[in-house]
């Protein structure tokens, strides 16, 4: 090896690893967060932690599924070729219970939803009825009905001892209606990640300050901040740490009081790439380089036993492999068994004419159009290039080796909008 | 029309309209919201108000895509078969300008993202390069480079004036991205609606009570709060309105302090369903009933000017009608463009044997698999039956007029978590 490569050469494993090893390096290493009991506005999106059993019948009691009238189905047989006359005895309105019986030959006036008064073993609707007026003590039944008719039964959607959800399902809005149906207030759910985003490096200025003369703004924080919120976990931006050993050693003492720890920039191979050195000197380094692009320089391990995903400076790069590698660490994290993206055949209208000897993750459009999926890549591809990032919603893969993919031709492209599988 | 049918029969537009009519009804009476400024974290899934112009040039200056050293590239080219060796006369890092330019046969070294100094016109990266020593004054040039090369020219990813998001489009974390790059700490967007949730009933009690003989639990209230949430609005539970047209207006004071209001319950055919009758005696009734399955009777119009949607108390009724009804009228207020789920062609595994004459949405689990999307619809269909509601991603559209699906025949099919179109 030449010096002059030395002096600025990766200190540690030069090995470039598949993306899927990195994957599966990264993976093994993250556990779901623990359980904690957290109120039922609170939980949306997040795991159940254990199995949900019903403790009571849902619905609580047999009630009425039309507004009508209460009888003993019997009661509601034609007698010599007459429709039967039934006496209203009373009215049962939903949230009340009947302060008597249904006998043969009365019937009591009921309510949707209201519970089915003793005695009686069906309901007519109220338009199969007929009265004389609205205080008529009397009801013509206009047709016989079966024993059940309109009711509900207790225990129908859930019966008492029924597990209804399991542990490792997802909250969403529907899973808390039921948990509130049964009256769950609070639940077991594995904790929320609280995510430390860091941004590293002299040229990176804050994006309230105007540009100075080799400066960039922050991009990068802002960025993963939303994208850590919008993998469902806590984003808290640290700002940003200089390019010296003192800076980041102080930056990362109040990293290692988060989850995991995000960093942009700072772990290629320059002079001025300090956050491999740190996570030498704190902790360990798992790997730092990946056959793929965007993103090659990615770097993992951890700091005082916290992880630390080290994403590569270049805004695009960021973006890219945070969705492929940060977004899987949290959803782990947050308890998901289900952690990745799904991959899809598309036709890939435009092509990718671009030869890549890394593994190619090429920002598209994909639509559904015609019974086929048709990827329509976003422009210039460079790892600086943020306007690639706009209007996509897919990363067409286009594998190692410099392979290119004539227009029309297919691939598999990662859904970034479907949910995980 | 006879006399007992009257005094429980609906007040006001008897008419039955379809889905498409009573989402155009909808729509219609729906605006955006004002525009208001807001700082960039907050704006996350919210809709850009004015068009982005870059005010700068991105990359604001040109700079290395590599580290190595910057040089005229005629400098670089072989000089009587001998490699050519430049004068190394300072290094440039990330964050900093040259003091000086780069003259012919000289060299500066420079880092990934700092500066082209002066008077250079190309770097070649550190392995095409050996020095003798870490601080030896020379370098030698082991490949010719064209001029241009590894360099990222200002403005390549955004020119200053240049237009690079547009009026309309919704903020994600790319977006963010884009707008900290340009130093738009702010931006106007389409305010956020604040959404109040209203139950009503008497037999509604809260998720802590102990269930009482007739009551069931406030489930819809905490449903539609984490259904408006995640349509990326705010959501205010107001508590549940007994059945008496005293309890309802007080609710509706408060009420109509928000931009939407979601009622559930109270809008059927019932003595108890004074919903209906606050609107007409405060606002206006646009209808109430719609000819499907679940949720017949979903009642529109607004009171005090403020849209009122009064959704349907079954819980599976209330849920899904919020997904058909709404999430458009949040996404339209929010200032979306696309406001509805994608609709696409799936093979019902097990059909839909159960005949309905109005149109019915049915719960159902869509894959794709082998090449098509395959849907299984998820048990008793029954509006009070909330367990059909679990692993539901889709609703199997099946058409008015008692229209059955055989098993591993196609149908319609809406798909709930994919992005709108």
């Amino acid at each position: 090896m030449l010096a002059g490569e030395q002096c600025i050469q990766p200190r540690g494993n030069l090995h470039m690893i598949s993306v899927e090893e990195a994957l599966d390096r990264i993976l093994a290493e993250i556990q779901p967060l623990n359980v904690v009991q957290a109120p039922l506005p609170e939980v949306q999106g997040l795991v159940l932690a254990q199995d949900i059993v019903a403790q009571e019948d849902i619905p609580p009691f047999a009630n009425s599924a039309m507004d009508g009238f209460a009888l003993q189905s019997k009661d509601s047989k034609p007698h010599n070729g007459k429709l039967p006359r039934l006496r209203i005895t009373g009215s049962i309105a939903a949230g009340y219970v009947a302060e008597h019986a249904v006998e043969e030959g009365t019937t009591m006036r009921i309510m949707t939803g209201a519970p089915v008064p003793p005695g009686a073993d069906s309901v007519i609707q109220v338009e199969l009825t007929s009265t004389e007026s609205s205080d008529s003590p009397w009801v013509e039944i206009q047709q016989e009905v079966a024993p059940g008719n309109n009711i509900r039964p207790a225990g129908e959607d859930m019966r008492r001892g029924q597990k209804v959800l399991t542990r490792g399902q997802t909250i969403g809005p529907w899973e808390i209606g039921i948990l509130a149906t049964l009256g769950y207030a609070t639940v077991p759910v594995v904790r929320r990640p609280r995510v430390a985003i860091l941004g590293t490096g002299d040229e990176v200025i804050d994006i309230h300050e105007p540009l100075q003369p080799g400066k960039i703004r922050n991009s990068n924080s802002y960025l993963l901040e939303a994208a850590v919120r919008a993998a469902g976990a806590e984003a808290h931006r640290l700002g940003v740490a200089r390019d010296t050993v003192e800076s980041l050693r102080e930056k990362f003492t109040e990293a290692v009081q988060y989850d995991l720890i995000l960093t942009s920039g700072g772990v290629s191979v320059g002079d001025f790439d300090l956050v491999k050195d740190i996570m030498q000197e704190q902790g360990k380094m798992n790997f730092w380089r990946i056959n793929m692009r965007p993103g090659k320089p990615v770097a993992f391990g951890q700091i005082k036993g916290i992880p630390l995903l080290g994403l590569p400076g270049n805004p695009v790069s960021s973006a890219v492999t945070f969705e492929l590698f940060g977004r899987p660490v949290i959803r782990k994290m947050s308890g998901h068994a289900q952690l990745l993206k799904p991959q899809i055949d598309v036709t890939v209208e435009n092509g990718v004419q671009e030869k890549a000897m890394r593994r190619h993750y090429v920002r598209a459009h994909v639509v559904w159009h015609n019974g086929h999926f048709i990827a329509r890549t976003t422009g210039n591809q460079g790892s600086h290039i943020m306007t690639s990032l706009l209007n996509a919603n897919a990363l067409v893969i286009v594998p190692e080796g410099g392979v290119t993919i004539a227009p029309g031709a297919q691939a598999k492209a990662m859904m970034l909008d479907w949910p995980e599988v």
